[in-house]
């Protein structure tokens, strides 16, 4: 952080920590931590030393472990108790001593919540603030303060909520950011708040959302059109209840369309990816319809549109996707015709252009399958199989299978069974194997796995990921309707998309997983033998 | 719709269906329809008429089956092609006689989409408009044009931008939508292009907004500050890319935050049930930090604040959540407590208030239950078989499952072959059936009424008609994970749904069946043996 005049400030390792389902290790938070050092934020907030034995191994282990290259560590924690003094407050003395450079203080200004929560009186709530800011100022650490339930303070008692900000820079504290902490505000309102308190006090303000009018966003790109010059924010909007302002988000928005000069753009151009590798340590599944960085951020459907795309993508576009690292995508549906056929084609490493008589072929069975309901948009794999098997004018395969049968049974004695046979030929040898599981699909993976394991070792290392049922045309139907099975896999490298389609789910499922190993094997480099 | 000062216009089943991963059929369109009515609504875009098959038959089919309590139904289109009349171009006859009394029509409001994607002059663009809009309200039905690309449209060419809402009101169009078709403007500058195409035109003005800026919500509170009287969203924020402006985001904070009326209060408190069993038909997993209507909007760690809490929950609330029909949650319950199992059993005629020992070991197993991926909600049949158990103090049946056995195969001829066996006890015989069927459950279902029939005749004029998979704890395990099935079984007279959870679907399947059937003949009159 070079340029102080405007501060990205992220709280996901401890306000977005709060996201229920989340548990994140200190390991995980070190890696986050350089995730959004790769980003070039200026300030992450790591935890609350003191308050919990896992912040205070992470600051003590940031000293030696993080080597970051953008961002200062930020410390969080209160102001210290009512009625004792703040070199003698432990939790005070925990932040003092956590290395950090930076300091969060978080303070009340809300007078209802000074009294039924801290339970003291207004003006030992300043006090505490005043003397807290001054003796971590007198430590040479830099002190931030959150102004916790600003908003709703400043319309329960707007002279105390101002008096609170005041307080807190006349002692010394370098930005108070006005915290809406339940979340409740919409953008006009917020910016008239904003725009009052700036005229009130001289103070630098920051600002820290919550997005549970759907406004977090917007609400934190208003306070800055408002004046304050500090955004608090979380990767990926993790944070309690709807989550917290989604930092990538605001970065982009600030950055792209704002002109504001917040981080290098060469590593703006990293925040998918880096959107995504924190997904991967939270193991909260990635929003695919996240602003910017979602997998379907840039992806079109529309078929009426396709060919537009073409002559200038930016008609359709509300940036250029490479900007922050997100790629078009086509996708092909019911809705496309041979122009998004043709780009998806392309986007695999494909040129149809040359041959209009197999590009309509592929168009026509991409659209024969989807009415029947087969889905490609969501499965790039099985595509792109269709794809080579129509150039190639027939299909080509690393296995025949002659057969393969299913049985469960729930024996007399309560005891569930799932064992799968399967009978291919491959290389010129006939195979039989067997193999169990906790249900049909999944003996039938382990028995085909097992039948070309020992031609193909590759498969050791391919692993079923994720598998989804949908159970098309309802109604009168029942058992009968259609079933599609999406499969997910991946090799440690790369994740791959199947899909198949029958009446019988077993027959669908078996589909995908044919798909996924044929997939898998061509990604391993096998060709195929016709 | 009794008001048409303020309208509230879905698309879901049109812009909505083409976010990625969505496929919805006719039923499932139609049962969609039913629920946002339900919610209050006024206007339902159910989809292009004449250009694809399955809106046609929607249409077609709504005009029986669908009985709208408020909305209207519109149909989309596009203005009539370059150089033909209205009255000659035969999607335009679609829209006409799709039975709809509101057409949208969407027409291009950007010069550089007229010339690039239209093909066409500008001023042919403007014809077609006017001729297109005059045609239909000659015809009786009411117009309302989405302006495509306006806002864009308007930086490159401000004055064909408003010429076209000059155009199209002029012509007879009740509203203009001004369409973020790429979905990439910002609040501040969304509104001052409203206000200035409010000061250049007299047309009534609306707004449908694209979410990749993350502000879908807060251009549309924007537009309206700024004098639009028509908002244009999707159940859940379903849409295209980023997705569209959530509709239930901005009703409830136009209604909870700014006073309009704009549904039922009593429907309003429905919202978190509709946005939840509109996910159900589109078989999305539901955003769980959705505002308002997610599981985790109105959800609280406990703690450091609880006592507060117990004295003014609104302190840490920005709304009652029960104005949405959401709860606060600080248990770990999703059920509740007694209170509501109480309830529930009353409501299906069992009086538990006398036996707080029954009751609370009937909340237990509930807990326990939906803790391991069951949901009662949606299941009653099973949860009265669970109440009737728990109440009778022992498991009755009017049979005992010895076994069953499933064998699904696919033969080296390729056919395909699903087979059950089940063999149970029933008013003292062993009987064993066999059924074949189209899959695994089918031929279960077949082999279960098959060995009952003859004791039990009822069961021939039981129907399976609804059968639903939801793969629970999606992740790295693959077939491994939970799968739970949700099945609607009816007599011709009523429907019941009851419920399944395993990790292997056949056993989850089986377990629905079973009690089905049970509950099918407890209906039929036949009481259960010890």
């Amino acid at each position: 952080m070079t340029d102080d005049r405007f501060h990205v400030y992220d709280t996901t390792l401890r306000d977005g920590a709060q996201q229920e389902g989340l548990n994140l290790t200190v390991t995980d938070k070190l890696a986050i931590a350089r995730h959004l050092d790769d980003l070039g934020v200026g300030f992450i907030e790591g935890g609350w030393p003191g308050a919990n034995p896992k912040d205070t191994e992470f600051f003590r282990r940031a000293l030696t472990e993080l080597d970051l290259k953008h961002a200062q560590l930020a410390a969080f924690g209160a102001t210290r108790r009512a009625g004792v003094k703040a070199a003698d407050d432990p939790l005070v003395a925990a932040l003092r001593e956590s290395g950090a450079p930076v300091v969060t203080l978080v303070a009340k200004s809300h007078d209802r919540h000074v009294e039924l929560a801290l339970r003291t009186t207004l003006d030992e709530n300043l006090a505490m603030i005043r003397d807290t800011v001054t003796h971590l100022r007198e430590n040479g650490q830099r002190v931030f303060v959150d102004a916790e339930h600003f908003f709703d303070g400043y319309r329960s008692n707007p002279a105390y909520a101002v008096e609170v900000v005041r307080a807190a820079a006349e002692a010394g504290a370098s930005v108070i950011a006005l915290c809406d902490t339940n979340g409740g505000m919409l953008p006009d309102e917020l910016a008239d708040v904003v725009h009052e308190v700036i005229g009130a006090s001289s103070a630098r303000l920051g600002i820290h959302c919550h997005d549970d009018t759907g406004c977090a966003v917007a609400n934190t790109l208003a306070a800055v059109k408002a004046g304050v010059t500090h955004v608090q924010g979380c990767a990926n909007g993790y944070g309690e209840r709807s989550g917290n302002a989604n930092l990538f988000t605001v970065v982009a928005n600030l950055q792209l369309k704002r002109g504001f000069d917040l981080v290098p753009p060469e590593s703006l151009a990293e925040m998918t990816r880096i959107a995504h590798a924190v997904s991967e340590v939270t193991n909260v599944t990635p929003n695919q319809h996240q602003p910017y960085v979602g997998m379907s951020a840039f992806a079109h459907k529309a078929g009426l549109h396709a060919s537009a795309v073409k002559v200038d993508p930016g008609l359709y576009q509300h940036i250029d996707p490479a900007e922050v690292g997100n790629d078009m995508r086509m996708l092909v549906s019911d809705m496309a015709g041979r122009a998004s056929v043709e780009l998806k084609g392309k986007e695999l490493g494909y040129d149809l252009s040359g041959d209009r008589a197999k590009l309509t072929e592929l168009t026509d069975r991409v659209k024969e399958m989807e009415a029947r309901g087969y889905t490609f948009e969501a499965a790039d794999a099985s595509f792109e199989l269709l794809l080579r098997e129509t150039v190639e004018g027939e299909r080509r395969r690393h296995f025949d299978v002659e057969s393969w049968r299913v049985i469960v049974e729930r024996r007399p004695d309560g005891e569930l069974v799932s064992e799968a046979t399967v009978k291919l030929h491959a290389k010129g040898e006939r195979i039989i194997a067997t193999g169990e599981g906790n249900g049909p699909v999944n003996a039938l993976d382990k028995a085909l796995r097992l039948a070309l394991e020992r031609l193909y070792p590759e498969l050791a290392s391919m692993e079923l990921y994720d598998y989804k049922v949908r159970i098309l045309e309802l109604g009168r139907m029942g058992t009968g309707a259609v079933t599609r099975v999406l499969q997910g896999t991946t090799d440690g490298k790369a994740e791959w998309n199947t899909v198949g389609v029958d009446e019988n789910i077993i027959e669908a499922s078996w589909q995908a997983l044919e798909q996924a190993v044929t997939y898998g094997l061509l990604r391993a480099g096998h060709t195929l033998d016709a």
